[in-house]
């Protein structure tokens, strides 16, 4: 059974051949006049200086993590010795698929803004495409990495038995999630403080002061706003998505490993295959709907959205079909596991369309809140805050319940609604694991969901593109029209995103109690005191939580919870800061050079781009260290200090609160994003009207709230699970 | 012993006879001129056609709910007797003391006003007098309505031993917080929607569009602004702190007598007195701090600010040290148990402290924070909603920091630092009967802090009368150094009221599942489940959560946690939008005044006050019924459906968001509206200056986050909990 592990590389392989293809193809294409060469080449360069710059930074903080790391391993044996290893690689590859996505998109956006002068259809193909090479890279480096450690540490490690080099397997293997994640929060915080200073920056002095348009060449900050969107959009999204999918498969199979380590080790191989398998059946999935987004010349927007949508919906339903089939194969059709951890797959799905169509009516300008939001800029500016506020707050109602449906229904087909014996240890990890593959099963088709999503910021560049190089005004209109569509389509990734994101941390949780075991037992604290188990890996989840007090009344507990919740308004404080700081340096430099360059707002003077882009690269690497280190930091200070239990309240106070938080300003931001859009087809005034004004402010204010700190929140959830994790041999000799 | 019992009925007096003379006093003072008078005259009409309103939807309510208690009590029997009775007179007295709190701001605010006409300390006197005798009305109602239930419920109750008679009188008095829960709830949504519909509104036309001062008379709103500040901050502040000293002193009481259940009678009825007569000691304490909050004629705002300081910070030490001696007194000194209990009160006390001084240092315009947000109003009003959001959220670190130390260490103090038994039955009750205890502690002197809280309204409305009567600009001067005093003095009183709302909530926790092992027996389960126990007392907390499998990793619990978390951010939205759409219909009309009646402007026209006024009465009674039912009904459904597991998730997932949330929204709140008064001051280009005008609508963002959201979370994590406790009998019979 184990030739069925091949498939994992071989789609790895398939991934990247596809990606490689798309991205010639992309290449081929003409980039245009020189005016538009020109401005691309100004974004490219801007892109990769910044990039250059950050994994710098970057480079530096790994270094220091990983010799910490060496040091715990080698100098104290209370590390995992491949740890320091495994760090590294995660972070390296969630870096490399966020850089290529970056470098596809900054040559995409000019050559899609120079298809769209021949049609809606061809912009949209090459936006689209380059979009999938971005989304077939995150997922081929993410199995890639996954089937090589996999292959190494089978050949390596040595243990008593097969059953417990399975889990030292997969728990050493789950530490690589730890720097992909690392990587994930600096690349999020770092772009996102970058696009949102400049956009911001741009928006107030050229939109609400000079009454330019967006994407004007005499504004300054244009190019750092369009560079913003490569290194913030795509290649912080990029790393980001990339540690959400490895992160789900990796707990999955720790779960698994652990799960029915006490069943058998045939179990235990099955349950560790699974995870895989459904990824890389998801690639061939994703490849074949990806072919299905085409139409024919001079098909309107609604085709387009339609092909779209049916390109995503198809890959959803197709790997909702082939769960099925996968897990017969895997477990075969003597037992009931098969069928039932397929249901528990289906509740993720379901559950992830749920939030995406809640996103979609909460931010589309198609539907009631986000029209009401506009009808309230008729009162100003606050009014439009304060509907804004409340809209997305009211906003996390759906997503909420659908996770709270998710999480109880994937626990219980899982274990096939055995409700009276659901917390005795072998049924409980059995639900656990249930939950974990239901965020596989989200995550599985991310080859198409993230092109489309990936799909919207090259469309949106393409705009800039256009805009610049004054090109025909029926271009810019094909190029918002393809940018339009992208939001809509990009809600149900968001939707898997999220919930996965979600499912993933809780999985986490429960490996967080794994490595505990392995912790104590490598500490050399014999396991004895745990329920009488002599063995590490043979104690139950509940035996560890028995072990260390961990109840919902001990107070450690609960101050744990109470930090957690507010580790994620910290963060979120601290990333909304550092935008409000790094714009008002914008809006100084913009006004500066509207002021001392002569001729700049009659087109005759050419603005200091490149100051702009200085400037925003400089704030973005001063104000991404601290959130980030803070977000390292705290979740050993507990351990220390709290013990693990205060570690299970922190992570738990973080994930409820982080995640309602994370959906709140996400879904405000993009509701006063498409506000001010909807008051700009017309309404209520339409453009440069008192109410277009007031909602300017309100999608000024948004910026930070669904680029920089909504995204980086579900970071911020699984990288303090992953540090917990691989700190573990801390936090159990703590102070309480 | 049990004489010492009689000293709470006797504070109880003690503090309404305090509180009728100096509402005697205060009624003596002179009222001013006609046009004084008729003001007043106008915003006391408003006031009390608002409190009648909204006390016939309240009664409504109530009596469905005390029936259908009394169906589930006397039909099916799975309810406490007491529970209908309990629940109308919590109600009826906090909706008494939010009553006569506002009666007495609405003759107090035209004399303070008139007081001021003499001098700033004759103003200081009549409004600080006045907050008193809210401040003691709250206590002493809440001390008497606690002393009737204890002798009621002594001579009633019979149960087969003196120690189960005591848990059945605790756990039914902890009932009759609920009504007092639910009063408060529509209290402060109520008034909350109404003062800032009325505030924003005001703020929009009138400040914003047509550049007129805070309350000046030719705005047709600024009457319906002035009674929202008596329905608001009085009424619902008064049935708000009502709420939470009571529920405070109960939940204590609850857990002691069940703590000490297996120890000995003489314990139990220990650890039932001593919280009351901290709180009545803590009476007396007030009301001789009062008398020490007055000043030479002539003397300065700096010497008011510091005898008003010295009020509030002698009554906090005073309460401090008595607390030793009371606890010396009840407990005696042959065992550790007075200064380790005390020890407890004291770490709370000092979190107090804590919260208090932080939300004077992010709040007040005197530190950077809230300067730096002034100063990001040179960029205009979206930076200055993006500075003020992210202060709010840098703001909940130290209050949340100080909590969590306060949780710890009045947990380890009560239990004598004994760490390796804190999880054994009896160690942990002792545990969290000191957390509960400190939560006593800190809203023992609540006589005084409210009278500083109070007092903020009153002086706002003194400034209002004296500005819409004409009165000499030296006189507003007075009005406002008197407002802004009370906003600096009642950041201490906050942060207790926030800290000890915080503890309270735990300590619920703690009383929830008592509640569940009488229900158990209740709705004739045999206990013998619980551990083998046959008797419902004597199983404890840790035998209940393992009875109802509630463990961190039960699903149920998880998906618990993420449904408390958005059912804070749910009621936050529904009220912020409740603001939003009320706010809008008051512009509406207000510009319609402007346009239709002539000469409002010039002052030659009359504005239609009773118009606006009627507005804000009747949104407020559509939108307050919704969000308040979501909080009663939700926990209801999550007990059905999710089970005890469920409920506890609910609750500490509500607790943790919610007081993160709270302390948020407050503080933006209170950092938005001092930047634009450190504006106002001549800072950044002082008054109607572009920089106003940018603070101006981060002040109007920031009224229902302070005034209507944020107050309201602490009383819904509360209410939350109380439904839970009194409806125990429906989740012992879940679905999961």
């Amino acid at each position: 059974m184990t030739w069925l592990f091949y498939l994992v590389p071989l789609a790895a392989v398939l991934a990247l051949t596809f990606a490689a293809i798309f991205y010639r193809q992309m290449k081929k294409e003409d980039e245009g006049t020189p005016t538009m060469r020109q401005i691309a080449q100004y974004v490219r360069e801007g892109a990769m200086a910044y990039l250059k710059q950050q994994y710098k930074v970057v480079i530096i903080v790994f270094a220091v993590l990983a010799v910490f790391f060496a040091i715990l391993a080698y100098g104290f044996h209370i590390q995992n010795p491949w740890v320091p290893f495994a760090f590294l690689t995660g972070g390296f590859f969630s870096g490399l698929a966020g850089f290529i996505g970056m470098k596809t998109a900054t040559y995409a956006s000019g050559r899609t803004a120079n298809a769209a002068r021949r049609s809606l259809n061809a912009g949209l193909k090459v936006a689209f495409r380059s979009g999938a090479v971005m989304g077939l890279t995150v997922v081929g480096l993410g199995l890639l990495d996954i089937s090589i450690w996999y292959i190494i540490l089978n050949a390596c490690v040595e243990e008593v038995s097969l059953a417990q080099k399975l889990v030292v397997i997969t728990t050493t293997m789950l530490t690589f999630g730890m720097g992909a994640s690392t990587q994930a929060l600096f690349a999020r915080v770092g772009g996102g403080i970058y696009t949102k200073a400049a956009d911001v920056g741009a928006d107030i002095v050229g939109k609400v002061e000079s009454d330019l348009p967006e994407d004007d060449p005499r504004n300054p900050a244009t190019i750092a706003d369009n560079v913003g969107d490569n290194v913030g959009d795509v290649a912080g999204m990029g790393a980001d998505l990339y540690e959400s999918y490895c992160g789900s498969i990796l707990s999955t199979m720790a779960l698994g490993a652990s799960a029915f380590y006490s069943v058998s080790t045939d179990m235990q191989i099955k349950s560790i295959l699974a995870p895989m398998l459904i990824a890389a059946v998801g690639v061939l999935l994703s490849v074949i709907s990806i072919f299905t987004v085409r139409t024919k010349e001079g098909a309107g927007m609604s085709q387009l959205l339609k092909s779209m949508s049916f390109g995503t919906n198809l890959a959803a339903i197709l790997s909702g079909v082939a769960t099925f089939g996968i897990l017969a194969l895997v477990f075969g059709t003597a037992t009931n596991d098969w069928w039932q951890l397929s249901l528990s797959v289906v509740s993720g799905l379901l559950a992830g369309v749920v939030i995406g169509k809640a996103t979609e009516y909460y931010t589309s300008h198609s539907y009631k809140p986000t029209q009401k939001l506009a009808e309230s800029s008729q009162t100003g500016p606050a009014t439009v805050i304060i509907s804004g506020v409340g809209l997305g707050m009211l906003s996390t109602a759906i997503p909420v319940l659908a996770i709270a449906f998710a999480i109880i229904l994937s626990f219980l087909f899982a274990i096939g609604f055995d409700v009276h014996s659901m917390m005795e240890a072998a049924t409980l990890s059995k639900g656990l694991y249930g939950v974990a593959i239901a965020a596989v099963g989200m995550l599985s088709t991310l080859g198409i969901t993230l092109a489309t999503d990936a799909y919207g910021p090259i469309a949106d560049n393409a705009g800039g593109n256009a805009q610049m190089s004054e090109l025909d005004p029926e271009v810019r209109e094909r190029t918002d029209v393809l940018d339009a569509l992208g939001n809509t389509t990009a809600a149900t990734g968001k939707g898997f995103a999220i919930g996965s994101a979600a499912l993933t941390a809780l999985a986490l949780l429960a490996s967080y109690i794994e490595e505990i075991k392995i912790a104590l037992s490598r500490s050399g604290e014999m396991l004895n005191g745990i329920a009488g188990k002599v063995e590490a890996a043979s104690a139950s989840i509940l035996d560890v939580l028995n072990h260390f007090n961990v109840s919902l009344m001990n107070p450690a507990v609960l101050a744990g919870v109470f930090i957690g919740a507010m580790m994620a308004f910290l963060f979120c404080g601290l990333t909304m800061n550092a935008v409000g700081r790094a714009a008002s340096k914008m809006v100084v430099e913009v006004r500066r050079q509207f002021r001392e360059i002569k001729g700049i707002l009659t087109g005759e003077g050419t603005p200091d781009y490149k100051r702009c882009v200085e400037i925003s690269t400089k704030a973005a690497q001063q104000e991404m260290l601290f959130p980030s280190l803070v977000a390292i930091i705290v979740p050993v200070i507990v351990g220390l200090v709290l013990g693990v239990a205060g570690v299970l309240g922190l992570l738990i106070g973080g994930l409820g609160a982080g995640f309602v938080l994370a959906v709140f300003m996400s879904n405000s931001g993009g509701a006063w994003d498409n506000a001010k859009k909807y008051v700009e087809e017309g309404h209520f005034g339409g453009k440069n009207s008192d109410c277009h004004h007031a909602t300017v402010v309100g999608d000024t204010v948004g910026d930070p709230f669904k680029d920089t700190s909504g995204p980086s929140l579900n970071i911020l959830i699984k990288l303090m699970s992953m540090v917990s994790i691989v700190m573990a041999g801390l936090s159990v000799t703590s102070l309480i």
